[in-house]
């Protein structure tokens, strides 16, 4: 019966899709064979749920529709799935939080090279049924497996699912009356397989550095040939010296290499956090000051940096109960079991501050107000939204450059965005030099694509960053939107070793094919015309 | 003239060493190409430097000679030397500071499966023209690339060659009045290609981290194919999401995958260091101080233990100028800029310290003492040969386990040591739950191979690590012998995943084969009998 249903939905959508005249049958059949080998309840194949996993978070493209949705609950229906998409030759796309910016996880379109980038706005928001066309795909999500297996709490550990959330596991950890955390803090929402898959980071990178780091110890992988391999088999002390470890290949992998199926991650005590900021006369004076905090050894956490306009948006939107001064403004976190030893650190920084020519020092007074400066800095990013009223719309973009590199990034960006006549609110991970800047625009009446200067600003940028001995991707990865500066950035010789361990560890490029790097040559050279 | 002695030292050479008659043609066309490609000094074929670069640091094997060394001066003479090899064939082996343990840098012998151990004493120390077969090897000493290219003050960063120690660079820093350091510190006169091969670490691991964490930004390597690649290619940004990231294979890979020729290096405030001690009546209530310092957030830069036998050799050395107690004790540093809070600190390790049952903490009372007790931990390896007397051999054990499992190992080696009749001290960085004990031992007269018990208590350890979820090798890596251990370790899947690479990068297994995984299944299946 539930099957039934299932199968007219799936005609439905079958012929809903424009693939479907190009090679019908080998999805036909691998969807018959997941239905066979899968309860309904974990299959989706209704339109609804099909758009919602085609579409990105930020993204106003139309929704890019998978054929069909499994949602796996174990490593061994992971195994099951793989085994069909091989079999049939069918794309497959692991996928967890759906929080990823850069159109990771969604299915590729059906032409090659793909018309537009899935990313950028193509304004086609209002015509709710429209789709764009895709290449028959199965995304594989892992949102059910979200169990915390174990907690090892005198070795600061956790062995988690792919579908746990860094703040579902700290709340787990809170509950269960563990003191410690897992310290990296990318989008509410973010699950850890594809925090693994992105390989970014957050606001505690300066402290805790990025996903890159030593946080993730090991890992189970389902790889294309069905095997299930855990990257440091039975081990999980802290430190090993097994030969390269290959669990670093999945790290930053966008789900094309293999799918993640557990991992153990490394946490940390947890200890409050003492929040604190104050605003400069320019962004170079902020950087210098920064630098200086950094390279006293006083370990701060966190040190961002919010330019003039985004104050301004702040602000607007009443984030805190006072009004901050609408210029470059830094606000940090310092972190310590003992109060006094935050004091102490923010003495220095004070000096520090002052000898930049910042404004004193305002230093949250308990942690209360700790948090309600932080949560500030997390809401940044709906209020400026306000800059430019109802309708606003976001491209955000992630560069990251040296630090010593990070106020002439600014200045000269400031000219690429005064040129485009936008609005671009700088948010920046300031320690890191990790830059995001905010380009708000809106569709004007009747208008369907958003305004060229928004993707010709971004490209600029990510240009910039790359002059400046930066990068084009600090942390939300590539996924679709970055893959033309790749070449340019890593070299060629680099790309293609990349190139070939895709080829190695997929080589039938099923799995989230054209994520990262695009999936032939010939893809990449077209995509430049 | 030069050329003509060069030829007459290698047929002095070649006639000394076992392979000549097996393939004496190629090795021969290789070593006059390579003679023709560079000047005289920097190829090696002298009887005395080939038997010094075929032997490994506290290896009592007799020396495996290479057929010659090549000292490269740039990338370009790297990839020359890679071109040679690949053309004819030849076994190639970069080697930096030549501190490895596990046989990493030694040339493979000439019979498949090695018909002993390449570490293991055989005890033919005294025949000093022997030398173990080995197979025509070229090896490709990176000692002479040991410049620093550049230092990033402000983006705390280092770009250096192979050939720089991380001490070298260290001291350069402090010359140059940067307030930076490398903050890792394996063995005294590693060099930074060996340091990332090894993926290892050291005393400040618990603060700092491994050479797997974020120490390493991008590094230029030249492949088997003869490429140079440089895996972060133009950009040094502290944060990058740009793919999967390829330096991450090298790390670990023990020059079997590629040749590393520059590294980008992350430096850290250079703060000052506070050394504390104390001892505890057994290593159960050690651990238990341990844990709670970690989990309370006090930040330690290193935590480490010495069991009593340890302390005994130090105490008959006088590495301090005071007596020990001799049980297991704790040494550990605590860092940061500002005195008070180091102090503020202590404090609250001291009440840990008093509530597991230690004895009072002894606290360096200025930078001297702090200087000298951590001298007198370095030093400890050699004091050690004092509880046996002259003659004393080591062998060095690397596990790691669960700190959570530290003492249960601590305890259940206990007997396997009594069983063996040996003296076994522990030297361990407690944090990490990375446990040393150096296996002491005598040849007796007319013996020329160490006693069985040696390699039988060595191999129980590491057997009893991986049972309790731990390695192996926790920071020596593995080389040629630990290599029959990855399998229960690491298990086939992943194994076979790394035999996968290693054919991809170096598919005629020319390049340092046999280290970390056996070169072929039949081998290590050879191995076990």
């Amino acid at each position: 019966m539930a099957e039934s249903r299932a199968t007219s939905r799936l005609s439905a959508i079958l012929s809903h899709l424009p693939f479907v005249s190009a090679a019908p049958s080998a999805i036909e059949v691998a969807v018959a064979e997941l239905q066979a080998a899968f309860p309904a309840e974990q299959l989706s194949l209704d339109v609804k749920t099909l758009k919602r996993f085609g579409q990105s978070w930020g993204s106003f493209s139309p929704p890019a529709p998978a054929a069909i949705v499994v949602h796996a609950e174990s490593t061994a229906d992971v195994v099951k799935v793989v085994n069909i998409a091989v079999k049939h030759r069918i794309t497959l796309i692991p996928v967890a939080g759906k929080t990823s910016l850069e159109g990771q996880f969604l299915p590729p379109s059906c032409c090659n090279p793909p018309s537009a980038d899935t990313r950028l706005p193509s304004g086609k928001l209002n015509e709710e049924e429209q789709t764009v066309a895709t290449r028959p795909t199965i995304q594989l999500s892992l949102a059910r497996m979200d169990k915390i297996i174990a907690v090892h709490a005198q070795d600061g550990q956790a062995v988690v699912q792919p579908g746990v959330g860094w703040q579902s596991l700290n709340e787990e950890l809170a509950e269960l009356g563990h003191k410690l955390f897992f310290p990296i803090d990318p989008a509410p929402g973010a699950q850890f397989g594809g925090m693994v898959g992105v390989g970014g980071s957050g606001t505690n990178a300066v402290g805790y550095g990025t996903m890159r780091a030593e946080w993730i110890q090991g890992m189970e992988v389902v790889l294309m040939n069905g095997e299930v391999i855990n990257t440091r088999g039975k081990g999980r002390s802290r430190k090993s010296s097994t030969g390269w470890d290959t669990g670093r290949l999945f790290l930053g992998s966008e789900g094309t290499l293999g799918i993640i199926t557990s991992l153990t991650v490394r946490l940390a005590p947890l200890i409050p956090l003492k929040a604190a900021l104050t605003s400069f006369p320019s962004v170079a004076s902020a950087v210098s000051a920064v630098v200086e905090i950094i390279g006293a050894g006083l370990s701060p956490t966190s040190l961002e940096l919010l330019d003039g306009t985004s104050i301004r948006g702040m602000n607007l939107a009443e984030l805190l109960p006072y009004k901050l001064e609408e210029e470059p403004t830094v606000m940090m976190r310092f972190s310590s079991p003992l109060e006094e030893v935050v004091n102490v650190a923010l003495d220095k920084v004070k000096e520090i501050v002052a000898k930049n020519g910042g404004r004193p020092l305002r230093v949250a007074r308990d942690d209360k107000e700790s948090t309600k400066i932080w949560g500030a800095r997390k809401a940044q990013y709906w209020s400026q939204q306000l800059l430019i009223g109802e309708g606003c719309r976001t491209l955000l973009t992630d560069i990251c450059v040296p630090i010593s590199r990070l106020a002439e990034f600014v200045e000269r960006s400031e000219l690429d965005v005064a040129q485009s006549g936008l609005l671009a609110p700088i948010v920046a991970h300031i320690g890191d030099g990790n830059v995001h800047r905010a380009i708000l625009y809106k569709l004007k009446e009747g208008e369907v694509e958003a305004p060229p200067e928004v993707a010709k600003l971004a490209s600029k940028l990510s240009k910039l960053a790359i002059e400046l001995e930066g990068t084009c991707a600090g942390e939300h990865g590539i996924g679709t939107t970055k893959r033309k500066y790749l070449r340019e950035e890593l070299g060629a010789g680099t790309l293609n070793l990349m190139r070939r361990i895709k080829a190695e560890l997929d080589p039938l490029g099923l799995l989230n094919p054209g994520k990262v790097i695009y999936e032939t040559l010939e893809e990449e050279e077209e995509s430049k015309t």
